[in-house]
């Protein structure tokens, strides 16, 4: 079975992302995870408000990290994101975020399709089906 | 001239919102003079939710603050909030946050009415007038 | 087994946290997480910020979400927070969400004790070890 | 007199930041504000992470944004910083965040100097003094 496509992004990290213990605080990690997602769903040909503007919401049902270890300020850490399950009605994206050949976190998100008229759940819009098939290394 | 009506909130700081430097970092501030605001608006009788919901929004057009002294985790500060200006299409609302009989910040916001249909800038709606007149305490 | 203790914060949902689909953003629920778990920890008789002043962190090593209705601005939503597990060299929070009788989310995080001095992993310190086992429903 | 430095960095706009009006929130700006004089700093030849490992802080005390066009989702933004004012104690940054040739905001800081062992205020450090004075373009 091929490989996911995966995406990078480099994010520089922002002084008011660390916390007392002079890290990056744990809540940042799914900001920046939504940035690399942001740019792998931009692989589909559509950037991911043009996905809103057509009529549909990728609402996020699961968010996870898994810390290893702390990022600082002064610090670009390298975030990459992938496919790691597609269905009919959602998602699972995973990532890594790396710095200096160092593993520092890595997380997933799960997502269902919402039809924004209705606020329901959907399937796939069909627009996407094939685009998302293809980063998913199906096709 | 009558002293406008004052609202106080009580926040706990929250350990995400310090930074390496051990105090709470400086962009927190208008999220904390937020809170005191929302709770300034419902002194008029609607949650600023409801005034979205009669089709405005009370945009901010400028925010200011002034730090004298760092809150810390651990802490629970008070903040307060007032109207400091009236006008026929916008306000500007002033916010102090103390601790423990210290003064840790001041700052100001102004905003204007917008009306959400159109996205154009606006008159205060008419049934917020008289209670908005009150908080200044001109009536 | 004797049921864990359950702490309980009422958290006002803030505009901040709102972002453009109309419900707060998934990344701020590891934030009120915290704001529970701090009260929890609270019920030891020790503040968090006194924990790091023993000279410990009780530092985050996976945080985990699962989001099934979104929380508005105009909303006070409950958290309540407790021990899922404990261990000697760290443990695992639980989490719940709720306004108005409705589940929101749930969510867990794990931490392992850190000496702070050393930065290295260590046991709970031991003036902790009978409060959170009484936490946890041990004793 | 010399114009003053001017650093610029691109930030792409994050899904979290936005809020539930469809445009970044205000409090964001002092976050974007901070980044640019991140960059700014490095201009000196020492990272603000260096400046901190050097034994000093960069303290604000006074933030202010005037906010004129709301920043989207799905856009990249510009941010410019310089010094607008240099004294033996502090400064006074300036900043403008601009898109597609518009003007969508306009800000300050102002900093003291802060000795970190002893917590008190204190002159520019004497090796920063020169760099600080080029970008201020005194030299």
């Amino acid at each position: 079975m091929p490989e996911p496509f995966r995406s990078r992004v480099l994010i520089e990290v922002r002084y008011a992302e660390t916390d007392q213990m002079g890290v990056v605080h744990h809540a940042v990690y799914p900001v920046w995870f939504e940035q690399a997602r942001t740019r792998l769903c931009l692989e589909t040909g559509y950037h991911y408000a043009d996905i809103e503007n057509l009529g549909y919401y990728l609402v996020v049902s699961r968010v996870e990290a898994r810390l290893l270890k702390g990022a600082t300020y002064g610090q670009t850490v390298g975030v990459s994101a992938w496919i790691e399950r597609l269905q009919s009605r959602g998602l699972r994206f995973a990532y890594e975020v790396d710095h200096s050949g160092a593993l520092l976190a890595k997380g997933a998100t799960e997502h269902i399709w919402v039809d924004r008229p209705t606020g329901k759940p959907c399937r796939i819009p069909e627009v996407l089906a094939e685009p998302f098939a293809r980063l998913k290394g199906r096709t």
